[in-house]
């Protein structure tokens, strides 16, 4: 795509057709102006099949506000819709809508609430408020769903993984089995909900982080090819990087050549006073070869050279690998503890795809709209009442334990503010007869999670940096409870409705259906 | 991102770091103009878990081809560079190496090879071929597989979408759900690859389709919440849109509310001399409800409405769909093929994402390095000889058997030709004792799939449309078996190798090894 072609695909078309052929319709009866608000929510956690996420991270919200702020309709998207025929052979848009468009076809007029990047968050709640003239709100949908969704799926694959590594440093190395320029958001997104650093060069740099990465195979097969040995090639990466040592030893045989070889090349790097970094394993059976290495680095004297692990790993990979390593250092001589303290994980294609669930069904429904100035809440009826979105202007909360968990996040209408000093009737937001009430006692605190992002269009959020969100996921994941966390068959937490939101729900499905 | 950072993380810096460490290496051995050659290949067709695929179809090349074109190191990826630091706190990379890399880091000395975009491909053939300066090779690699496997992933996956559906209308809806802005180059590898139309408005405009869309539940609910119901949604619709008119029947009751609405309002479009387009379901049995529409529809004499079906559509989903009318709809006196014959998919998620498989493992092998003017074969070994890559410079060869029918593909040294008039032998790639041979009555063609693209750098091949692509996929499509073509436990189509090629591979695996 050259970067005319590349302006359009990306810029305000970077859309649903029917969001456009809506907007017309929404002109022609004048309603275009109505105001009305949408929430973004998820209604499932990830599910990658034989394990499923108990929890999500927020993440996405910085580079839509950047989109937002940016696109509106060019002069050449308008020729382009004036272009588009009907089956008649008719104009699709006529000139005072897209004249109309053309002047008002941006986001000037929108208010956004949101859950800020880097916070646990689940489903049903909403993540992302959008309130304004119908037309702008409605033109937002797809790009909104289209950022949001996609980092919220990468940064919660990134915890979990995170989880199984046990703290040890995560990098992502995903960039060649992305999907195309998703990469980027990808690196981002995992770099939010759990990776150290990423190998991926440019958008590293862009977010302030050194890019991680050593060397590949065809570094050594050249050196082959030319006649030399693998030692050769490790020897020349000393010469080049003799602080920045770490060798990828599996290029021919792993213990009968590259970490012997390594160790040969490290014991030149001593010599000369340089520290080796470690070494990198990228095929076998990695838990056995772990603790091999470890003892072959440590009865070199090379205790504290890392050993980088790569090749499809991902959440349940990693989680073997160390369990092994428990079961079976202890047979070579050497302590799991330690081999398991100095693995680092680079985890590629199964941490960028989210292998197993690739996207999250984030939605993005209509919940209300002005009508002679009073807002009026708005209901699609599903197959079931778990389908059916939650109607209406609505705030969060998340609510806080004695001990400081989070013991479940609460949906109110816009006009409740729950309280510490009074029992909270938590209602199951789909079944009637389940509610749990607390008593002020059992609460610590009651925090509302969606902050003022645009009003009317204006940027009103101060745009945290990417450490403050980890710092953020940090938190958010130890006030969890552990059963929450875990990889498998997590606790489902509660996310609860109000009393108030419960009756408007249930009004308004009776309204509809007659029930 | 905003778009200076946009152009740092998609510009020449879209790449693992990696690249970069090991350019500085080549440099500093004065290596780094050394021609090399590296294959592109897949391994092994998308596995999607209960089904696989017997194909692929190749894509991404054009957009490759534009990156290439442009990209090259700004000053200020240099002044990033040159900002990096290593463990002791000296400079990462030097200066002369910057300065050379400003002055050559780009693709100017590379040529490039390529199976065109549309062409069925397999496993274990080279699909595109790099030559050059083993820097800028090198260079090309994070890039070229993140393009290319991306589209192949979504082209196959939309041809075999396509064959499922049984040649009826495919259109990609999927934008909202895809991996951020690779949901361009997934719409457009869709488009190759078996879909007709998409949602997505940018990207069409930008490939010369109209794009397709109508409206969202959220217009009928707008509606409702003032206090209007579905039919006046629907007539505002077909008034603004009255040669366009697809209206989405499942916000309330699709079979007592949406349907019976919507030839409400067909028969007055009718009336005023419009033929309605038809309907979308989005929910529920799509396939008792489209058998149950196409009955309402006929008997309010509209046989030749559309019935769109979405919702989580796949090549499996949509099997059972058709199946399911097959079975069942002459219990309610609808023929089952007129109620197939108007159905529409519109397919979302499980396309762009490549739902079961969400990564095609695409790699990028070295396979040779020139030395004093003569290519030396590079090889890695691996735990099997699957994996070990085919060393040495090659060629790619589709054998076609006496009824035009692609029977194996073949893959040479570079300098065999094969010929149709003396008997060709297949070897089995992996196996020593297979081997089939084909008697030139058995080949009525042999053809070459690689073409040139780069030739040292200039672009020396013509772009082919994508309506050409489009014909070459349903060519080579046609010309499989249909045991390659089924969906699931697909026939295994040979790729098989010359004598030449197998026995460099066996003596270069015999050199490393010691076997």
């Amino acid at each position: 795509m050259n970067p005319s072609d590349r302006a359009t695909a990306e810029g305000i078309l970077f859309t649903d057709q029917y969001q456009l052929t809506m907007a017309q319709l929404y002109f022609r009866m004048g309603l275009h102006e109505r105001a009305a608000q949408f929430d973004h929510y998820f209604r499932d956690y990830p599910d990658y099949g034989a394990h499923q996420a108990g929890f999500c991270v927020n993440a996405g919200l910085d580079w839509l506000i950047d989109w937002m702020q940016r696109v509106h309709f060019r002069p050449e998207d308008i020729a382009y819709m004036r272009a588009q025929t009907t089956r008649s052979g008719g104009r699709l848009f006529a000139d005072d809508f897209l004249d109309w468009l053309q002047a008002n076809g941006d986001f000037s007029g929108i208010s956004l609430m949101a859950i800020p990047e880097g916070r646990v968050v689940h489903p049903n709640m909403p993540l992302t408020v959008v309130r304004g003239p119908i037309v702008q709100a409605q033109l937002l949908e797809t790009a909104l769903l289209n950022f949001l969704n996609y980092q919220i799926l990468i940064a919660t694959k990134a915890a979990r993984i995170r989880e199984s590594g046990r703290g040890q440093l995560l990098l992502e190395f995903g960039m060649r089995r992305a999907h195309e320029r998703g990469a980027n958001a990808g690196t981002r997104a995992a770099l939010i909900g759990g990776a150290d650093f990423s190998s991926n060069a440019g958008i590293s740099h862009v977010l302030g982080l050194p890019p991680k990465g050593t060397h590949a195979h065809s570094m050594v097969q050249a050196f082959l090819a030319l006649g030399m040995d693998e030692v050769d090639a490790f020897r020349a990466y000393a010469d080049v990087y003799p602080d920045e040592c770490l060798l990828l030893v599996d290029t021919i045989n792993t213990l009968e050549s590259g970490v012997p070889n390594a160790i040969t090349v490290f014991e030149e790097l001593r010599r000369k006073g340089h520290q080796p970094v470690g070494v990198r394993l990228d095929s076998g059976d990695l838990a056995y070869l772990s603790i091999r290495t470890a003892k072959l680095l440590d009865d070199a004297g090379f205790p504290d050279a890392s050993i980088v692990l790569s090749n499809n790993l991902d959440e349940l990979v990693i989680w073997q690998i160390t369990t092994q390593i428990v079961e079976e250092a202890h047979r070579y001589g050497v302590d799991a503890n330690r081999v398991i303290k100095r693995l680092v994980y680079g985890v590629g294609t199964r941490l960028i795809t989210s292998e197993g669930d690739p996207s999250l069904g984030g939605v993005y429904k209509l919940v209300g709209i002005q009508e002679n100035g009073a807002w009026q809440p708005a209901i699609k009826i599903s197959e079931s009442r778990e389908k059916t979105p939650n109607p209406g202007n609505k705030r969060v909360w998340r609510v806080y334990d004695e001990r400081g968990h989070a013991t479940a996040d609460l949906v109110t209408l816009e006009d409740e503010t729950p309280s510490t000093q009074s029992p909270l009737v938590l209602r199951h937001p789909f079944t009637r007869v389940k509610k749990r009430v607390l008593e002020p006692g059992q609460i610590s605190r009651v925090e509302p999670l969606l902050v003022d992002v645009f009003a009317d269009g204006r940027l009103v959020y101060d745009r945290p940096s990417l450490e403050e969100m980890r710092t953020l996921r940090r938190q958010d994941v130890e006030r969890l409870d552990p059963g929450v966390r875990r990889l498998l068959n997590p606790h489902v937490y509660h996310v609860s409705v109000s009393q108030k939101l419960w009756d408007l729900k249930d009004r308004l499905i009776r309204e509809l259906t007659g029930e």
